[in-house]
């Protein structure tokens, strides 16, 4: 599948496409999936949400800005944000995960969103992870 | 008291030295704390560690990762940290604190460590950061 319009839709252009497929690619595959990158990009979420809320809010103590960053990370947040990323079509999955509906399941998109995010940024840097997380 | 010899121990100038005091600056002095930077240092840290096991263990499921960076972060380490960065002196607390042992309390090394990372962070960036947490 064409990556090109996907990468128009994320605002980033790969250097290393490989990145970009291996983001996408689910466990049910068997082959390299996308779970080592979605244990990197939950940490590059956390931190590019933490510093966000860190300088919007200078009055608000820890404990306010916790509640804020839970809800905003939580795996609904995430796979809305993976949804509205358009993944969805580009997810790489075993034809049985597909048939039973996995490119609409929460937990599916959500991964596949923080893998993005991690690939994103080992691509082109927090900047350029910032910009795909902000918009 | 003069904060250029902790800069030396940390590796890094800050062009700010009001971030460091506020990192150094325990809940019990009353006034501005460091807890909204130990907040953001937590997300800092956690990215530089994650993202150094992603690149170090290359054949090591999301599962060994996450195993490995907990015990990386864990409190207990992050106050070893904060002793061998020579924070202890530096703390800046209530004399009642002081008087009952705080600069040798693990829960306030380590807060303060996670504090000066963040402090770190926003004043030279990811690079500085990474040059901290990783020495």
């Amino acid at each position: 599948m064409d990556l090109g319009p996907l990468e128009e839709q994320l605002g980033h252009h790969f250097h290393n496409r490989d990145l970009l497929k291996l983001a996408l690619s689910h466990a049910s595959i068997g082959a390299a999936s996308n779970e080592r990158l979605e244990f990197l990009g939950d940490r590059v979420l956390g931190l590019i949400v933490a510093e966000r809320l860190h300088a919007d809010f200078p009055d608000e103590p820890e404990g306010g800005l916790a509640v804020r960053l839970n809800a905003l990370v939580r795996g609904e947040a995430c796979a809305q944000a993976g949804e509205a990323a358009g993944l969805a079509p580009y997810l790489i999955m075993a034809s049985s995960e597909s048939g039973s509906g996995g490119r609409r399941k929460s937990a599916i998109l959500a991964g596949a969103c923080e893998a993005v995010i991690a690939a994103v940024y080992l691509d082109g840097g927090l900047e350029a992870a910032r910009g795909f997380v902000l918009r």
